[in-house]
């Protein structure tokens, strides 16, 4: 720390992201909920046809995805704001949305990056613990704030249904709702249908997972007029040319050839009942996920002696020190052959 | 604003950047200071074999393009920190090193995104003059508090020189100063070696202008590991993923392709020099502009007047309302063509 480091940030601790390993190929990683697929030849075709030159700078309204965005999800361009990924998007609602009056509200164990958001922006916050099957416990939230939920939730993958956040969301109407659906896709329910009927409801997606572009760096927030341009005033008071132009193109091309993105989450969802059968035979118990991880304990070794032996035997996955949820890993579900390796690994270290 | 809008901010006015025309063939764009030239090939060849498959997350730390502009500047890569445009790492400098204790300082005419990102930060901060020539007034930041320098300004594109800086950064070595190098390529003198003498400063650039990649979104700092430290604190308690995989490996070929930028910067010097030529001959005066934009203002048309007039002609240059320079336009340096094309339209207009 500098001795010009401002007092307001001097008990800041950043959050910390998965391994990103300078040699890839000597891993497999299972560690930071990538998609094993590439972004779609079409896709891919489509950003290179219609990117805008680099020398200008890209378009901050991102005018082309976000139409494209609102085709797709059936909303109106104003209901959509587009970030620099999800992160950026959630540190804006964190910002635009809490303050003394109304701290942020969010799980104990949750996306870990939530503290970290609310600290950034200085605000409050109030934990609330999971029940003890870890699943979210709603009326837990009834008190005064702004709720962040990820749902799926990370790192359990345990998810609620669309109607059990409606019911919160409309017997809370004076209070804002977040609800982070990063995992979504593989097999959720998507609240995006209720942000037209609750404008206290903000719904933040990603192109991260299920769409193959964690590299590219792109999210979005659907909700309410309202609650998108008070995104928008941070988003030009920060950095408004957030999205680089390749990225707003490759993104366009992703939602065109849909296709591809629901083949590769059914994939991931067969693939996820494959990787956990093969778990359970090899003594695991796991939480029911609807993300693209599976989260797991062994009845015979503990949580961090897995991911330290999964790592000798370059296999990554997520551990999580925290006291409720240290017996368990976070496992990305991958590709086929990456499940065979993990599930190999796994069989030779538990042997 | 919706009703759940922070406090914080409930007077923030956000940044309005430059028109960016959704066709852009159909004008001569001349606002937002970008390069008329494409990143080389050599670049964009570079970028097409070594970017990281998009579906893997972007590496957080950047690593190569650190290490190459270390090399390119002579520093460590400790010293370096990159972002998602200059703006993010500005941003990044007003929230780590404001406070109440500390505001920020800068001129009254300068980077019109500076009062923003102290409002976005929440911090206070003071407005220093510039001298009746428009030049920077130094001496008048005796303060204290966190000097922002532009370096040539902007929108005035004077500069002040490293002895002039160095002799400040000395002076006043328990107060941070930032110099804002967005325009210093096109041949001011950089502060870049003087971090390594003085904890105290810290140097902000961009790939925008010189280096042909404002969609691209790639900036960066420069200074002391210490203040990199702090910066870095607050990237990763925001969007630790912050630049895209793309733009990271085209940073890499930009850096290695020297030889193209420094060519390019010398035919902006020239078009300026020959801009300058014409302009003064219809009749305006400029200030002396170290930066790839003319500042102008016309002896019988009013600056307003001037932009309108040529926006009706399909030239695009940019107005500031402000008091002090409402009589000038910002005219960025482009092609021989569009320069000419300025000319015409101009010798239409006060015809």
């Amino acid at each position: 720390m500098s001795r010009f480091f401002s007092k307001n940030y001097s008990s800041l601790v950043p959050y910390v992201p998965g391994e990103q390993p300078k040699h890839l190929s000597s891993f497999v990683k299972l560690n930071t909920n990538e998609s094993p697929f590439p972004p779609s030849d079409k896709a891919l075709a489509y950003a290179a046809e219609n990117t805008r030159p680099f020398n200008l700078y890209s378009d901050p309204e991102c005018t082309e995805l976000v139409k494209q965005l609102s085709k797709t999800y059936g909303v109106e361009p104003e209901n959509v704001l587009c970030g620099n990924g999800s992160d950026e998007i959630l540190y804006f609602a964190f910002a635009a949305f809490c303050s003394d009056d109304q701290p942020a509200m969010f799980a104990d164990i949750t996306y870990g990056f939530y503290p970290v958001f609310a600290q950034m922006a200085r605000v409050p916050y109030k934990i609330i613990p999971l029940k003890d099957d870890l699943s979210m416990d709603l009326d837990a939230f009834w008190q005064n704030g702004a709720a962040f939920i990820a749902n799926p939730n990370a790192p359990t993958g345990i998810a609620l249904s669309a109607a059990e956040i409606e019911s919160f969301v409309s017997a809370y109407s004076d209070r804002i709702v977040v609800v982070d659906e990063a995992y979504v896709d593989f097999g959720a329910e998507s609240c995006v249908e209720l942000t037209k009927k609750y404008d206290n409801l903000l719904v933040v997606q990603t192109f991260s997972k299920s769409r193959s572009m964690a590299g590219a760096r792109l999210g979005f927030a659907i909700g309410n007029k309202e609650l998108i341009g008070d995104l928008k005033t941070l988003k030009y008071s920060l950095n408004p040319y957030n999205i680089n132009s390749y990225t707003a193109a490759l993104g366009v091309g992703t939602l065109l050839d849909q296709g591809y993105t629901d083949k590769n989450c059914s994939v991931i969802i067969e693939n996820r009942q494959y990787a956990s059968e093969k778990l359970k035979e090899l003594g695991f118990e796991m939480t029911d996920s609807k993300a693209n991880f599976i989260f797991a304990k062994h009845k015979n070794m503990s949580g961090e002696e897995i991911y330290l032996k999964l790592k000798e035997n370059k296999v990554l996955v997520r551990h999580f020190g925290l006291d409720r949820i240290k017996d368990y890993n976070r496992i990305t579900v991958g590709s086929r052959a990456q499940m065979d390796s993990l599930a190999a690994a796994l069989e030779k270290i538990l042997k």
